[in-house]
């Protein structure tokens, strides 16, 4: 009998926006418990003496039903008190910071300096939100992803995609490993235990390929059967730089790269039906390779995709 | 000729609330430039991430105008946006923290973390906010009090005042020196070129005595001309401990065990004329005693207050 898709354990790799949304679908379609979510904190950074995890925060106010939906991260009815007082003291102000955001960055900050792992604070906010799929940080050590830009030099990750809106052309990135960083257990146990890994429409470059930089998470995907989920549309980006960074790194901005980026493991990948024409009919390995309507705009389309998603991994690369 | 009060260069050593009454009154007394404060920096710590300096806080707060003149501390017309987060994701809410204050501990974590001094620190707020007295934290490495309490062992500052309210007995006081702690070499000059030294009536033992700890200071004391006002009125102080910890550590909680603490460098002391009668009239070393109406309800009570401890400095201890 075939495995139903509710009763598949999954595991998504996830970056912030792009892949909150497909998160949130599969939170949906997947029963309690069955999903986990491996999350890039390459974009992680301190501000203001304030640890702030801008992609685990988006993807835990998502699944907690608590984010600005407009926005697609931050926290819905926020009010701004302590930044219009900072901006009265001339402190910078590019980085959006409303007050019950700072209110999550403090406690995190007091748990870190109080010895708790970032895995286990995070695992205490998914406690106190009700959220039941597990989110993990890729690394409880810290991993900061640097971008090394034409014109203006080497910057961090944030200085690069919010205070310079990912204006700078981009020469490289650095994906920093410091003291030996390395992947939670509890990755690399969920991983290990997922029936499919999905690797969601994420900036392929700056969500996806921090948490794949470990060896220890690329190794194991080869002993999966993992999906990934195109974030390139038509040779664009739904949101973000990813399409303006390949074009700038040399490759050819479009879907075609992505599956070339996970080639290494990769056993299905699924490209937008708008690409239909457009998508190269050679085989790359034996990867294998589907379309289906990703652009999710609605919840709907987001538990649709989801579903979608799981019910091609069951029909193409099976499931007892 | 008599030098005038409002051309005295004066340095007043001050803590929180209470010394911030008279340093206000001194503020509008002396022409703007000739008044420089030494804070105490005994109590500053770190929370949430946050280097948090409420005393530094006090003062300057109440040196812009810009003081909750009901409490005597904190901002006026305050929110509390991210408190009251806090407080659903139950972290600890024993440390009053007011939106705007939060700002102002943000950008200070900020600049302290980008390598500048704490002084440099308060300057710049200094500037920020309007305020003509030059205000220097006691030093710019950490130097915290801790107490050691009868039944509840050693703790912080912050938790024995402000998370316990003063209510643990007091075995002994530690005055920590981290790094060799000393005082900045802006404190060292404002003492040697003021006419007078005016201790406020801080609790001696928790805002005075952390200062008086540097031997710099101490020493450079004995050739000044000191003057003391008494925070003890009737053996009670106005606000905090100061008269129960006398009592925990063996002393008379009375105005005399002020001036005995202060006997090494004190030229004149004043203590509430309501302690007329009981005030000992035996005279300890050369300090001069003398006697005014010490509580400070309004502004023009600090501002009189001030005037008289400046001309009785001049009357009864000269000045060219």
């Amino acid at each position: 009998m075939r495995k139903k898709v509710e009763d598949l354990k999954v595991v998504a790799l996830a970056g912030g926006v792009g892949g909150a949304k497909l998160v949130l679908g599969l939170d949906h379609v997947l029963k309690p418990g069955n999903l986990s979510v491996v999350v890039n904190t390459g974009d992680d950074f301190e501000h203001f003496g304030l640890k702030i995890c801008p992609d685990l925060d988006t993807i835990c106010y998502t699944l907690a039903d608590l984010v600005d939906t407009n926005r697609g991260w931050g926290l819905a009815n926020e009010t701004y008190q302590v930044s219009q007082y900072l901006a009265d003291l001339d402190a910078p102000g590019w980085f959006t910071l409303g007050d019950k955001d700072i209110a999550v960055h403090m406690e995190r900050t007091r748990l870190l300096k109080s010895g708790w792992t970032l895995s286990q604070v995070t695992q205490d906010f998914c406690e106190k939100w009700d959220i039941e799929t597990k989110v993990h940080p890729m690394s409880d050590s810290a991993a900061p992803t640097h971008i090394n830009t034409k014109n203006q030099g080497l910057m961090s990750f944030q200085e690069y995609f919010v205070k310079h809106q990912f204006q700078p052309e981009v020469v490289s990135v650095v994906y920093e490993r410091v003291l030996d960083s390395s992947p939670s257990q509890a990755v690399i146990n969920a991983i290990e235990e997922a029936d499919f890994v999905v690797i969601c429409p994420s900036n392929p470059i700056l969500s996806i390929e921090p948490i794949l930089r470990y060896k220890e998470i690329r190794d194991l995907l080869t002993e999966k059967k993992v999906i990934a989920v195109s974030p390139l549309i038509q040779g664009q980006a739904l949101k973000g730089p990813a399409a303006k960074m390949y074009d700038e790194l040399g490759f050819v901005p479009e879907a075609y790269t992505v599956l070339l980026a996970y080639q290494d493991f990769l056993d299905l990948f699924i490209y937008d039906e708008l690409d239909d024409e457009s998508f190269p009919k050679k085989k790359v390995k034996d990867i294998i390779t589907s379309k289906a309507q990703t652009i999710m705009k609605t919840k709907a389309d987001k538990i649709a995709l989801a579903r979608v998603v799981l019910e091609q991994g069951i029909e193409l690369l099976g499931m007892a």
